[in-house]
């Protein structure tokens, strides 16, 4: 056994790995502490430095995995290049001053998905899901593109806070398309300029309601059918093999009969 | 092989269909570009020449499609009739003066749904599920309709900006079918003029969402059905076919066997 | 053929009854109109007259109805019960003055549900599902109910317009339940006298949520189930009926072969 | 039989039960009158006297329980154990002046929820499906508390009110997962300061929304999956049960007779 091969056994130890997640629960309990202002003043520097600490033992962790499996081996696996980006964040020099990177040093708590394996099968369940809905997912993208360029030529003369940009116009519609306000708040105002609005908008709902709606669908159609298979045809196929193989044992004994009365 | 013939076969290409969904690709991006005025000050004549390039390929292209099948069979796939129809609002002569006609232009990137078949599949899967749910739908109008024409008797005259006509009042239940505002928006300001306004309102908020949920439920039922179908019965209908025939051979065997022995 | 049986046959004629659905359409464009005040003022006389004639034709179908079917076999019928008490509604002597009476007059149209069978059977469906959901509406009922005794001893004193009384309370933990305004209309506000009154209402919403997707969710199995059954098991039991009675057949032979050979 | 046990079978008699229920009822009745101020000031001491007895009636069930069963006994079931807290709560001492205990008082109308064996079979029913959804709501919680700290530390500056601090940021998130007002009242507003706000609100809403509807996607599945056991599997189990003992039957005639031919 070769000195990485050790390594590699050492990282995948259960006392290892539940050591890793009791690290990210403590270091989330910090960056929770860090947002209180008290706290901070009474043992910020305390605080900052067991921060840097747990963000000390994620990097020697991965760059332990790169060396134990390969750097190669290491970026197959998207969970690995998922640590590597998120602790990655937390290492740039200049996260300490932009305000939305030190935010993003915040994403560190996800690392409980990738060492947690019943976490991570949640995720790669809702991943699987994805493919098969992107047919939809593609169309509805169309229609939101059609119908920003759209409003954005209708309204985004007199309403330019809402549909002034095509950018502008997506998140409109997309609020929309949450039926947030879309009526008090955008489209009765809209029609006090442009009466015939309703005609645009009322249909963009019911189209993307709909499509919303199909999502949803196939994706209780899919999981159903996934627990049907996984459970039901081990049962079927098990019988279905016994009885086939009954009646030709009959037959062939049918058969053995006959030849021996000849 | 015709003239004719030779033409189809080009146009069912793949490398022609592929090109042409380009094309439309590419005039979403140019229509997507000239809302934005900095471009249009920058590069407004090279992009409408441009547009003006794709539409002359899309009609083009229809005019082929016409020839090399004959009008009549071009106007029996109702995919065509849409092409035809999305293309030739961009040709009408005023499609320049009247802006909702110069927005209906972007309707022209729906033709990436006639010309990619995974789309077309989405939008006939959608649409077929309507006509099962056609009761319901006929339910919910009537029941729009009832609550329309008794809103504007009981409030078109206290609240006419919400419902002063039949029009009014159907958008105005609209909304509040879909709950935006439905309480701070419009009943609570009614019930400080009619105190009992709940009594009309808050059943039509649970009839309509009854109806909703049910209009879901039969759509989840009819794919499952579907899904179900489509699968399970090929590998169950192929076995019992062979546990029948089976049974038919054994049985004629011991017909046979009778008839040696006699 | 009694003198009875040949009306109750005539009322059952297709053409009979597509003549009264005809007329309840009829019936419903006359009630839209009267909404209108420009028609009211050009034709109101005539649209008045016409409605009376509508009313009058309804009251001769339900009478006919009741004589040939007798009053307590026609009572029997909850589509009968229903055709009469909103046809009733119509012919009551006050009925023009009052104007909640004189909108309820337009739940005539209703009548087109009894008409059409297939209009029938979808509100048949309907309240079918409803009996398997009585626990949890049961349940939903008595969460609301203490909801609205403890917002109201919480709450009541300081805000009397959404709390005041049970009645007020209820009708506001509805809103909350819609989920409309719940926060930044009805839960922020009290938070500023209450502070702990999240604590009240984020369960009150979770709780309400939850049993509302376990109605839903009760509801899908439910038809699932019906539509499962209503064509699966057909084929299936043909299936194993078949089956049972071919291996059946095959002991009887085998046994009369052995009592041959004996 | 010991004194203990008569106690015992007399609680668990039907018309003991019902009598139970019966006072469950009319002490809701009179906690819904005690809200209302006309009929305290009419009637305020009887009302307050028939609630106390009620509370003492309950107060003996729960004793007599507990002698009869033994305190331990009594203890194991969880239903015991939620009947002695909410009638607890309403002996405390104090619970006359603090308005919150007062209200949770009100609880006691829950134990209808035990005394009612169809109400607890639905209560067990939703709470059975809870540990399936474990992983999703650790995800959830994961996701808010992150989303909690990052959007207090990107706007617990500028908007204190909604995000100043962890507990505040987690409402906010709350009201935006349930989509009340996160446009027009929290991220509109937010935008005009921090313009890049959209990206992190929308794609939190897209997340949150997706798990939530794979909560209701598997609830959706475990209860098809119980529903399709219960039922179907005893009809087809009994019918392969035959079938194979038909097989095996024919198996050893054809093995006999080959024997007797011997």
């Amino acid at each position: 056994m070769s000195h990485r091969d050790r390594l590699a056994a050492f990282l995948d130890r259960a006392d290892v790995r539940n050591t890793i997640i009791g690290i990210i629960l403590f270091n989330s309990v910090l960056l929770g502490l860090e947002t209180s202002d008290t706290v901070m003043g009474a043992a910020g520097p305390l605080i900052m430095m067991l921060d840097r600490i747990c963000l000390a033992i994620f990097t020697l962790e991965i760059l332990a995995k790169m060396y134990a499996r390969g750097i190669i081996t290491f970026f197959r696996s998207a969970w690995n290049v998922f640590d590597f980006f998120i602790v990655g964040i937390a290492l740039l020099p200049f996260a300490e001053n932009v305000s939305i990177l030190r935010a993003l040093r915040v994403l560190r708590i996800l690392r409980i998905i990738s060492a947690a394996p019943r976490l991570r099968r949640v995720i790669e369940g809702f991943l699987s899901a994805l493919p098969g809905m992107a047919s939809v997912f593609l169309l509805m993208g169309m229609i939101f593109y059609i119908a920003a360029v759209m409003s954005t030529k209708l309204y985004g003369d007199t309403f330019p806070d809402w549909f002034g940009t095509l950018g502008l116009s997506a998140y409109s519609l997309f609020q929309i398309m949450t039926l947030e306000s879309w009526s008090m708040g955008i489209v009765r105002p809209v029609m006090e300029v442009h009466p015939g609005a309703w005609a645009f908008f009322v249909p963009f709902i019911m189209v993307t309601t709909f499509a919303v709606v199909n999502l949803i669908v196939g994706l209780i159609v899919n999981s159903m059918q996934d627990a049907h298979h996984a459970e039901d045809t081990v049962k079927t196929d098990a019988y279905r093999d016994e009885v086939l193989a009954r009646l030709e044992a009959i037959e062939r004994r049918l058969a053995d009969g006959r030849q021996n009365e000849v």
